[in-house]
């Protein structure tokens, strides 16, 4: 499995039958900035991925690809090789926090009260 | 899963018996453009997928790689590892309308009333 | 799938038991030249193929790989990732043919009198 | 597989209800150094892998991928495509210990009285 | 499959229960050297696989990843993603031999008589 962000979406009428109503989110996956190692850094790739979780752009959530990606109730009878099974919350490396969804979401939405930033 | 664009096909006579009758396309895989994020470019790999839903040259599908491909009625049997699922009508990134069927049609065949590009 | 061209064999004598008998082919998959776009060429990696169709040396060859090259009757027991489906005739990309068997034996093998190219 | 290095964890509380209680552990892969060949060396990849070994940041860990990464009695049902099947003590290449999870403790945690390193 | 380099060995004592007794061996990917393509070059890229043939440090094998890598009686039930399945005797490319395990080991343990290498 790997992090990536929700980037965007994609829509497709004409499509195999199994896949209507299926949602499909643009992910690209994320890596380890490898200097300070800090934070993620997206890797320039571009995904496809079914989602069940009700992810949204701009969260950041776990893949998994192949024939893994069939292995929950609802993804079962797909035609599907990568599908989102979690969405993080945060992600340590070290003693740093890499990520916080907590974080992230006061930055794109900021408060009137500045707050400090967990750990 | 991953965007891709039908850019030609192959002819195969000498093959494996299940594969008679299965039209087979190249397509390349594309990912968002990394400096502006306004639009798919092409990865510069060349993929040979199976197509089951009439898809031509310039149509951008998605494509499903390893065993999933083979999670369709008609591709159940075959020993492929590349199928195109779906043909994309529209990819959206953040804000932008980074691929639409409709305008790259126009595009490619253009009418005598020019028309404001859908957003 | 992708496309690959046949350059030479394997011997292996010690192996699974299973494998006895089995024809190892060195294949190396091709992409479309990024510029022209109007050949193939080699993209620097090297597979092994299993081969049921009798290909040859500078053969171009459809591969299949993971566990759908033994979605035939003949490696459906296999231990083996990775076999040649199909004997690419031609190859067409836009207007272009990027790959044509009959030019490339012409060439290989040239007759007295020449011929021009079939498109 | 491939050895990885075990170096961070993830959060996530919502998600596909059969990986409640799993644990998430950021691995990236290692390679050897291909200079002196002694040692080894980050990727720079980074993954995320279901441990059910108790391994910790610093350990070097033996990753296995797709779907053998749910061939254990635990693992089997999980929606996974990325698991840790054991924790690697030693590895050598030719003449050379390139990794021992001995040395890397006691550089880790200092003792008193110096060790020569074992081979 | 890949043609890959026997190098080294990983110890490993804390494992999955059926991985008890598995022998590791480190194994580097090589791929045809792209100028003069007369030799066998490695890809940088370091795997550990599981053997069962009795495959040494200096052997060259073939190596079939994946769930194939379970296709064998001895590794159908282990969580393993990649297996020696032969060891190389020789590898032909056009008409170079790029690859010959006999003169390997005439290498490495030189003889009184020098032969001529075998084509």
């Amino acid at each position: 499995m790997f992090i990536a962000k929700v980037t965007g979406s994609v829509i497709s009428t004409q499509k195999v039958e199994s896949m209507v109503g299926q949602k499909l989110l643009i992910v690209e996956p994320y890596r380890l900035e490898s200097k300070k190692r800090e934070s993620l850094e997206t890797t320039g790739r571009t995904f496809i991925a079914v989602d069940m979780l009700g992810a949204g752009p701009g969260d950041y959530v776990l893949i998994v690809q192949g024939s893994s990606a069939r292995m929950t109730p609802e993804t079962k009878p797909l035609p599907i090789d990568c599908a989102i099974i979690g969405i993080v919350d945060q992600a340590h490396v070290a003693e740093a926090c890499v990520y916080s969804r907590e974080d992230e979401m006061e930055e794109s939405s900021p408060k009137k009260t500045p707050q400090k930033k967990s750990k």
